[in-house]
């Protein structure tokens, strides 16, 4: 045996110990994994922070959309929970639900019991707007004997600045009220914060679209965060935003050095397979498999390195965000979020070094390309029932109303939920529905939970056997391990870490 | 061998290959496949353009039957949510309720948003009629001390127009207000499309039939679509419907060849069989078996010929609807839905050539009869289940009121859904009932869940393990993949495709 | 082998034969399976028959006690979803119902649109009462400070005519208004029956026994029915009734038939297991075992028997029922409701004469003891949690408030049904109970679904691969069959059928 | 084999002998199973007695609480089913609801129909108290064009008497109204208990903390339970409680009996274990491994001392309740419950004696450890969903607003409950929004249900089988059976019991 094939077989075995072994191979501290446990720890802690503070500027946001829908609706009791949204049926109700949105906003002051304040342009006017869309020329009245009327189907857009004349039901599109509020989050005191100052700019839609009867109202209200310029802040409040700031960057370099290290382990665990190779490769005049090249690319690495990319472009952005800069919060929290999940299913590789653990680990592992395989086949036949579903009983139940509806509908269906109310829900219509929907039903229920869940605990219970019949009698052995295990020397120098 | 029987091996071989093996056999493209994988896009294209159109007018229809509902009942606050419907309980609110509807219909266009118009008949007049129907004979009133009355069953009905006497309650069966408004659809405007002119037909019923001191009100409008003969129509909206038009036909045109080459296949499949049939009977003095000449008809075409029937009626169908000459929208998207589940399911198909696809799709395939042989026993003690809960808890609950709706109960309850419900509805009976439905319910879910769906599951693990077997050690030999197998040219003349 | 052997092996083997075995042994028609099999028909026509009718009654029954809600019960607006009752929380409140009922009860002609009369007792009175609960010496009242009370816990009823003192809330136990109203089902007319006249026990109860605060209005109305004697009826209307009780009475005989067939069928079992027996110990000295003495005992026959007494109970009251002298209808459905699931149990049996279904069925019969002492360890946990959920959660959420909700609520549970809503009902408490119920619902349901089930799963897979082996390698062999199986005769004498 | 390995071998086997082969051996009496069967009858009368009398109280609190929301807020309609407060919108309705309250209040005994009392202290007056937070300077309105105006969080707290003046809303944090009323328990009169006095804090909040133009009302009724003073009891009442401490005191003396046996078991147990130990390093100069040792110590008989100390301090709880000393209930039932749950599951050993039963009870003792494993893995996922999806998703719905709710929430989805209205509710956000809720929930649910559920199954089955070969061949021997089993004495002579 040439030193040559020596050296490389004691790098290769060092490369594939667990933290253990190469502690107990070299007294070397597992700081890597610390590192990622500490990374666990700090993670978490900076998720939660983000999260409750978040949760606070959510709850403001919301309160003061539902306080408006209180104050400028007329009627409104609360949001309906068959789904159905706000509406009037008929003339004099459009009417007087405008003039009342209208007179809300006029005596604001004396109404509300929020700290709103207009918002003034810079003649000094509220800038209340009142605009509505027609067609152009009147479409034909369906009674009306007329011999030969043209349809015209454009759109004309008429702002009304606080006059009222009749409105002509019959070209009418939609009527659209909208103003702008100032606002501020008092709150924020109590968890000595700064406050937020907001513009809310509220929209009430009279929806006319669709000439069936029914004008639905929407009230609308976006609010825009902005720095509350002109206060003096008592210098408690500013420092504990202060302290946020230095935990942010704390964490960025940690994961700034887990990234740094995963990287060198990616290439130096590439330098090794080329070695490998190109060693098998001189001495037995033989190409090593893909299957073996990719057991060195640990898959582990490559989540670790996703996941630090987003905790430090995540930490970035909350840091803007906590200075005022930014108000992306969704995608910052979506970005922490994802980093969170990925660092805890990261825990489960170090579980696998305990040999009772591993079983369940390997198994789920081996399983997951065939329930994927199997989920592909499912999923045609699942693609099939949604676009019937949708066509066919789209028109009639909400359920099915959409393509992603239906899908979740039959997802839902298949795990055991919902089944009776979405039979109730196809009930009173044609007999053929009547009749279609129940077969779809039964049909589609049947096959997926007597079939196609049974198979899926049929593929799980076949590899947790096969696995189990590994562990008892060895894995089957690929070039690479066989290469390996040929040899009983000790590695004492290695360049991997 | 003779050159006779090479010939029919080699025929065979070719008619039982896989389309790839046929492409490196013969280097010949696989189109019948190309054709197919083209059939699912624009099946699914037509699907999607069709679906969406419908919806625009399922949901105008939805919209006006709601507004309807809002502008001719009195103190109609939407939908109930416990399913019960519209009612009134004492005769002051009978007479208000039928001159509010009849109030409304008079002063419509100053009370309505929509864009609705009367129908006048030939002679000018509005059609607006009311209408009661009687019991001949007053029944006899329960108190009074008549000696012997006459109980008389016929029935009168009596037209009312636009005069109401006093109602004889005693006598009343039911009254009916009934008239028609015109509408048009302007939405469709926005979408570039021809707008639809509708005539509803709306019918206002008080329904005393049970007599128990309810009067049920139902508000029924019926939709009949009409062209809008008289109008001018700008160029651009008759152009769009021509080119859906176009695609539909050219859809008509690929199913067709679709059609005609699997029905040739077929012909071709029995004429190979009866060959191989007829070589056999004359070579072993031999009778083929049956499930031999089952192998030679492929289900996968006469699935594809079924669905290819289907998209072309359905096709066919959607075009007079796109032309306003019919307005059977369900049978239409019933046929076309099926067909697109259809064709997506024989996707599976070309899935089953990859190996490691095909232990899933033969699974299935295998355990499908028993599956079905299995629920033919469960269903039979479903079916006394269902009689049994229908005639003793049917008087007293909804959900068992009638045949169907209890069998749906019952298959949820087996698939884990709704249990606590059921068991609170079937709560404050009589103590005796109270037992029953308790024994019902925990014998019906406890026998079906703990010992027939484990069963399904034993099932299918059973076949699973059957097949990987058969896959390792090869499928049990018939007399035809004896006689394919024994001879190893590769064929090179064939008349089958 | 002596003669006696002979016949006895011959009648043993014609006993445990299968019909069509029968069939085929003695060309004898199975003239038992096809009584069978026309008793399901026609026990399943009367069935729906009685079903149908009885519907009618009951949601006759219904209609009319919601209707009694929305007349005599002021500000009645539909059952509550919620489940609470309806209930008054002031005084003022107490006296408005009062009268409004009593009121509506006064001018009840001029209001209800159903057909109701009074009730008149013998002195030409209508017999409303008015009947108070009281407390014989008024309670201390809180805040008085009175020295020294005596608590009297005895109740007085005082009974009002028509005149209502100031109510001593202090004292009032409850208030019941009572009265009776005469009705008649017109709507048996349209359905060619009979129809019945009802007298109606309406009671409004004013209930205060709890003392806190909220007074409950419960409104009772209890219908007898009776016949409705002073009437002529049309001769159409009786004749259908015939027909109805002739039918009662053919399926009668069918099921006394049956009924004999199968008593004889055990009776000649129990003749021929003695013989049979008897011969054993005359014979080798050695007394038959207990497992197959049970042989002879034909489980299905018992079911019969069983199915048929009840058929023929349930149709002699349904004969009374038609005829108006019971009105016991729930029992008698109970009666027929059960007699009809065990008929089309019990055609199961013939299904297991089938191989291939047979697999399912022994493998149910096998597995079925075994759930069964599984399912009482099982339960052994399930009602210790039962009890220690009932205690602890029990005085503050609805679910839990008696032992037989918290029974289906934890059998929902385990079913997957209704968790997220358990969960949501259990929050808002003191944290000791909170974390208390979270531990309580985690552990119950991660042990009952993620073990117990499972284990379930396991036993019947388990039983299955037994049947399959068995049925590959043969039944492991008893004396009977040992001894039945040594001889070839084919008997051609037997005195069974 | 000397004398002393002989005793030993006995008095081992005595030991690990089951209560029946004890009884075979020694015929002794198993009374100490005889104290558990009854200890398990009395425990559970006990809990059942506490329930119902427990049921009482809460059930008046209960009400109480709902009659003083009717009473006091003005326009209060019961409890809201989507779970949102009671609030007011504008400035009139915060003014109405105050004086409303504090009038109720004041002619509390011409409004009530409960049994209240006004609570007065020492100077003879009643003590409804009015007072509000406020910012001890006014936060700047947002619309004033002030320079700079300086914020301040600090909250002063103003006691008001009856007098309201204007509130200033800008400034204002929360207004309590809080009184205090007397109440008394008639009901427990029915019941021939004995009647408890209540003392009902009542505090109504109207909060304004959030300062979002929603001013929330919430009713808060705490009460204290006092003994009646005052009064003279009737004999029949005071005696009735009289019985149920003597019997509380005999369960407790039967708990104590049970617990002084079971500890001296386990001294036994520890001493016998440490003679063996002993002797085998003696003799074999060998340690016994620690699998050994715990064999001596009995799981069962833990559980039961824990169970009897829970009784004890729940019996001495209860009863110090009974005679209102405290009012506890909480703990009390606690501890009584999980008590009679260990009762309950303890019965479970005793099935274990039988062979049918003892292949389940093994099998679940020996899979927990393993279930328990891979939940803990399983478990690593969950959370990093639960973090993930608190984060993104939690600021826009109610299900996922604190990290408990998500939990629950994905709880039930993984057993299949609330799947629809999971994905409905998370249905119309932004666009972004909605991809990510749709990645999560599908492949969470996905996950969890068809791999992990089904691996645990797989887990159960793979226990089930090896524990059926076990008991076929025989379980895999330890020293300790083995040293028990070569030797075929029966022990006559044994200090164990």
């Amino acid at each position: 045996m040439t030193s040559e094939e020596n050296n490389l077989k004691a790098d290769l075995r060092f490369f594939f110990m667990s933290p253990c072994e190469k502690y107990r191979a070299r007294c070397q501290l597992p700081w890597k994994l610390c590192l990622q446990l500490l990374k666990i720890v700090l993670v978490t802690t900076q998720l939660v922070l983000f999260g409750l503070s978040n949760h606070l500027v959510a709850s403001f946001k919301e309160e003061n959309s539902l306080a408006f829908k209180h104050l400028f609706l007329k009627g409104f009791q609360g949001a309906r929970e068959d789904g159905n949204s706000f509406a009037v049926y008929n003339r004099q109700d459009v009417y007087d639900s405008m003039f009342y949105a209208i007179n809300q906003y006029l005596q604001l002051h004396n109404v509300t019991v929020g700290n709103y304040g207009y918002v003034q342009d810079e003649n000094n006017l509220t800038a209340l707007t009142v605009c509505k869309q027609l067609y152009v020329k009147s479409p034909p009245v369906p009674s009306e004997n007329v011999n030969r009327s043209i349809i015209d189907s454009r759109i004309e857009t008429v702002s009304l600045v606080f006059l009222l004349y009749c409105i002509g039901f019959f070209r009418l599109v939609q009527i659209e009220i909208s103003f702008r509020l100032k606002g501020i989050d008092l709150q924020a005191f109590q968890y000595n914060e700064l406050p937020d100052c907001y513009e809310f700019l509220i929209t009430i839609t009279f929806d006319n679209t669709v000439h069936s009867g029914i004008i639905k109202i929407f009230l609308d209200s976006d609010a825009a965060i902005q720095e509350c310029n002109d206060w003096d802040i008592s210098d408690s409040l500013s420092k504990s935003s202060h302290y946020i700031l230095i935990f942010d960057v704390f964490i960025m370099l940690i994961c700034l050095m887990s990234l740094i290290l995963c990287t060198r382990s990616i290439i130096l665990a590439i330098s090794l397979q080329k070695r490998f190779a190109s060693f098998f490769l001189r001495k037995y005049n033989f190409n090593v498999c893909l299957s073996d090249r990719l057991e060195f690319l640990n898959g582990w690495y490559i989540m670790i390195i996703i996941s630090d990319t987003m905790t430090i472009t995540g930490s970035i952005m909350k840091m803007e965000i906590t200075v005022k800069n930014l108000t992306t919060y969704d995608i910052c929290s979506i970005l922490l979020g994802t980093s969170t999940l990925f660092v805890w299913v990261g825990v489960i590789r170090y579980l696998g070094y305990f040999q009772k653990y591993n079983v369940l680990i390997l198994t789920m592992g081996v399983a997951f390309p065939k329930v994927l395989r199997f989920c592909c086949c499912a999923g045609i036949i699942y693609l099939g029932y949604t676009f019937c579903g949708w066509i066919v009983l789209g028109p009639y139940h909400a359920k099915f109303e959409n393509l992603s509806t239906v899908a979740e509908c039959l997802f839902s269906l298949v795990n055991g939920d919902d089944m009776f109310a979405t039979f109730a829900e196809l009930q009173e219509k044609s007999n053929l529905l009547w009749l279609f929907s129940r077969l779809y039903l039964y049909s589609f229920i049947s096959l997926f939970i007597y079939m196609i869940l049974s198979l899926f605990i049929a593929l799980i219970q076949d590899t947790y056997e096969t696995i189990k019949k590994y562990q008892e009698h060895g894995f089957p052995q690929t070039d690479l391990y066989t290469f390996l295990n040929d040899s009983t020397e000790i590695p004492n120098i290695s360049r991997y870490v």
